[in-house]
């Protein structure tokens, strides 16, 4: 019966179970969704109908509350929602509380507390430095390798997938134009990034170690980092990137939870610096995810950029973030940075896959170098999951829309 | 009768009335309080002590639904406000709703959503660009004169005037340094800035012009932007600062509103390079605001920071903020960057005053270059007012803890 009956190797069958946030037609409620197959699970209302002690986490309309419960919690949660889409008794009671996704409504799945974006695929941060350093000894920068490095972005401009995205405006500066012009950006860019999401906060003066990344963080979800390059290159120096980027993050409608990945951890790449000791990860469990990611321009893959390749890792990225005693918050996102591999068809935004424009990319409807109104960024991901099954991450699209 | 017989002149009368949000001993209970001299009024049990229709408004936890309902509310209340704190009647009503101010707790009195800060003096960005690009041509970037600059900070650590500040450990390196050590900060520093605080929201792809300042900002508060100089040194190329800056914002516990401060709007330096339209002010009320800011540490005023002096506007600040589309939520806070007049005397970070530690400030109690342990930075600051008044804005003071 449907929604049970999943194709053999269904990337969101009961291995998955990722969490959003749904609302049915005509209806403003929200709910918390929990995804199996092609269908949405009530689950607020699946627990109320078993009578679960998680009705209050869950029967809510972000998943903040679940977020901040912590990891019993959560992994409490999973087993029950692992019983109710496979036990035959549950699976029968929650069948009216199945929707297809088709007929609902995803909103952005938890409020975002701070959003900060890293910059940690060294292939990526190469092709950067050799775009616009030509010159430099070394592409990267000197603290590179020592640091993840970060920034913090504006969490009110975080979208769910689906949300269109206005192309924005501002001043760009080429070298030879004698001063600033105004208009809307004409080197629009995607940034294929993983998104982490945290759920149980820390106290302003306490570090969290490496070895505590799964105590905090809940899970991960694809994410766009839209990138206008004209207005960026012209505002970064010296506080780094503010307009280029606030206008719009996109992030996937489904929060795939840690737990559902365990299949995928991988050890990060070999470190060919020495790491000061809050970031040397080489006793610690593998702190890599091996997720595979494909981006397509209306539907046409334009690049598959590996994960499994970042040099610093997301349990990195939150020891560094906090070893000021900077607090965590319960909705925190931060994002991975452009997910870039060593080859071509690797390279996790058009900048790289371009070379600044220099190149053009082959579409079937045409050629790009930047992103051009209407175009539909779409990215997926899949990671090795039990039994040879994939785990699906849900997608991030979002459609460029002409400025006014 | 107190607290109504105030001193002539009293910085903290009728005039001012700043809101915060406050609780009394052995309560949690928070409530928004309005400060008339050394008292806090409980504005919401006025309300309903005069059957007032703002009783809903003030009767919060925070200032966040006041700062939603928008500019005719904001006036409205005002008004209501001055008349219980002037009328006899109302006074007599009212008495016993107010409390010493040393007798109650003050706690951060809005929910903030997005944290930006600027860097607006062209004071201080010269000084900066002097002390850190002695060799460069212009002490000011390309870009300084066309936009103000500005980046994302971390809203989750902005804390409350009174609050501790842990000194932050962190990278650094000198170039004389084979790598990167980790420790305390030893470059531990402050900026003495005036946040902004937005009430009204607005849509995603909806820039707000310059016009449009004063039916989103709600008013100003004091701001210290704590800041380790050798962390942000180390780490702010290419991406901007990160955890120099992270670990601790601190605003005074008064958010006054603009309203208070009419007789304090004064025109801006002139404008040495043409604006783009939306930046452009020329033809715009006067948007600069004639704070006068005194810094002391351990009691001792080392600086006079005159916030005049500023390049640009908070309105301008506002209108950039927002020309890529970026959306407003209520409780976002921007920080105008650090206030430095042409003075030696005027300068708003220690960084300037003792020339990155060349030079030393002679204290009572001994020589500094950065702060030490146990230092406590207190800023105040006034405007002139009504009638030759003047308006006291809260004070924005923090200790320095040892690292752990």
């Amino acid at each position: 019966m449907p929604p049970f009956d999943l194709p053999e190797g269904d990337p969101f069958g009961p291995h998955n179970l990722p969490y959003g946030v749904f609302s049915l037609p005509g209806s403003a409620d929200r709910r918390i969704g929990v995804r199996l197959g092609d269908h949405v699970l009530d689950a607020g209302a699946a627990a109320l109908t078993l009578g679960s002690p998680y009705a209050t986490l869950l029967g809510r309309p972000t998943l903040n509350p679940l977020l901040a419960a912590g990891r019993t919690a959560w992994s409490d949660v999973r087993r029950a929602l692992t019983a109710w889409v496979t036990v035959p008794s549950h699976r029968e009671a929650l069948e009216p509380l199945f929707h297809p996704l088709p007929s609902v409504t995803l909103h952005l799945p938890f409020e975002v507390a701070d959003y900060v974006d890293f910059y940690a695929s060294e292939n990526h941060a190469r092709n950067v430095g050799q775009i616009f350093r030509p010159d430099a000894a070394d592409s990267l920068t000197p603290n590179w390798k020592h640091l993840p490095i970060g920034y913090h972005g504006r969490s009110g401009t975080v979208v769910v997938s689906g949300t269109d995205v206005v192309r924005p405006s501002g001043q760009r500066k080429a070298p030879t134009d004698p001063a600033p012009v105004f208009g809307p950006s004409v080197r629009l860019d995607i940034e294929a990034e993983v998104g982490f999401v945290v759920g149980t906060p820390s106290p302003m003066g306490s570090p969290v170690a490496l070895g505590d990344f799964r105590e905090h963080v809940f899970g991960l979800c694809l994410l766009n980092d839209w990138s206008a390059r004209d207005l960026q290159a012209w505002e970064y120096v010296p506080l780094g990137p503010f307009l280029g980027k606030s206008f719009a993050t996109s992030v996937s409608a489904w929060i795939t939870p840690l737990d559902a990945l365990d299949e995928a951890r991988v050890t990060p790449p070999e470190r060919t610096h020495p790491l000061l000791p809050y970031l040397d990860d080489a006793q610690e469990e593998p702190g890599g995810y091996d997720l595979r990611i494909s981006v397509a321009v209306n539907g046409h893959v334009i690049s598959e950029p590996p994960f499994s390749t970042m040099y610093w890792t997301a349990a990195q990225q939150l020891a560094h973030m906090t070893v000021n005693g900077a607090s965590l918050r319960t909705g925190d996102l931060y994002g991975s940075g452009t997910v870039s591999g060593p080859a071509e068809r690797e390279r996790g935004s058009l900048l790289e896959l371009t070379w600044n424009g220099r190149d053009t990319l082959e579409l079937p409807d045409g050629k790009r170098t930047f992103l051009e109104d209407g175009d539909v960024v779409t990215m997926t991901a899949w990671a090795p999951g039990p039994d040879g099954a994939r785990v699906g991450l849900g997608e991030v699209t979002g459609r460029i829309v002409a400025a006014d």
